[in-house]
């Protein structure tokens, strides 16, 4: 099966928590944003599904996938799909409905990290929403990023596993974008993160890990992995993060 | 199987979502938050779930679902759960999927119209961050909400199974979700949506079905069935809705 990834080529944004996927099985996928509007790919490929265009059943936004004719939206819910066909996912049914329930946690995490910087609208300018942008960051980084990290430590350690993966005995979807929400921090608020190693041991060894595997290690060292930058979720404004 | 459902007592808010498709489904049920605390329900039992002190698959918020040993977390996560045990999910698999998808789009919709009342944080009072909120309101009003409730109708409009139904061919939880979204916004922002009936029929039509079917109709008519105030999720603030 040759997947179809449909996101915006700039940008890392959510479509990032799939590709990780992707990339760690070693899966066979193309990314159509990316590619040449010539070849039936670049944006115009995700806006014409946008538009309900192709298929009855059209996303609201991406990212999206394609895998044969079937097309489906939402990072948790594309991962909920490949998870069981990519390897990523515990074996259970019991199990990969706890692991989706920590994706849509983590759904939710990424949500009101986006949300920081565009606390009144996604679409106005940063600058046009900063006063908003600097109360919400406060609020944030004193009450909602420690929170959601020590869940997630929590989660690790309470797991009858052991605190080497989030959801059951095996690595997982759940780590890869654990990984991920831990690398966009640590870019997006550096100061807030800072003590993050000592607070969060768990939480910080399951991101070094799955930096460390070789699928994983090999991507991010290949220019298919964009850097984070100041057009996506994870995004550094000092005075956010003071 | 008697499910147990676990949410704050005093708010519709998303446990009513997953309310809905109980009742709608008749299925044996335990409102555990509106119990007593000398029963081993009440609030106090939802927030022993939420510490972790019950079970190491613990969720980060409410609503949760207790189905035999299992706890299932988030609205859209429920939903999938017990859809094809209610018989309120399409047959298929990819039917499930995209059932699955319209129903996070519900949730992120949820989630922006909460946030127009709280746009700086969850933790703050609405008057404290009033101003904010009016900022908000004016993009979700102009910009969101068109956009989401068109997104609706166009599914429905170009559902192959005919337009009655949003997710195949049958009745779903995606159906009942988006009957309380319109009922909701009716109460929120009644002015916002005062064409919505002639503008979005298809999904106004789809809303007043559901309202009419007998479980649902005698499940409004209720106690159980909590009024929409303004501790809720759909809140109307007579300055955010001119």
């Amino acid at each position: 099966m040759r997947y179809e990834l449909y996101y915006w080529p700039s940008i890392p944004g959510r479509g990032e928590f799939v590709r990780l996927a992707l990339e760690d099985a070693g899966a066979d996928y193309v990314e159509v944003g990316r590619g040449d509007d010539r070849d039936g790919l670049g944006t115009a490929a995700i806006t014409a599904y946008l538009s309900g265009a192709r298929t009855a059943a059209f996303p609201f936004a991406p990212p999206f996938l394609k895998a044969g004719d079937q097309v489906i939206s939402h990072v948790a819910n594309i991962l909920h799909f490949l998870g069981p066909r990519l390897n990523l996912a515990p074996p259970d049914e019991a199990g990969r409905c706890w692991a989706h329930g920590l994706q849509l946690t983590i759904t939710d995490f990424v949500a009101e990290i986006h949300d920081v910087h565009h606390p009144v609208g996604a679409s106005l300018y940063y600058e046009d929403q900063k006063p908003e942008a600097m109360r919400r960051a406060a609020v944030f980084r004193a009450e909602r990023l420690p929170k959601f990290l020590g869940y997630f430590e929590q989660v690790l350690a309470q797991n009858p596993h052991g605190p080497e993966h989030a959801a059951g005995a095996a690595h997982s979807c759940v780590d890869l974008s654990l990984f991920q929400v831990m690398a966009g921090l640590r870019y997006a608020v550096p100061n807030a993160m800072g003590t993050a190693e000592e607070e969060f041991p768990r939480l910080s060894a399951v991101a070094a890990r799955v930096a460390e595997r070789p699928n994983v290690a090999a991507y991010l060292r290949s220019p298919r992995r964009l850097p984070f930058n100041q057009s996506g979720l994870f995004r550094h404004y000092a005075e956010l993060d003071p």
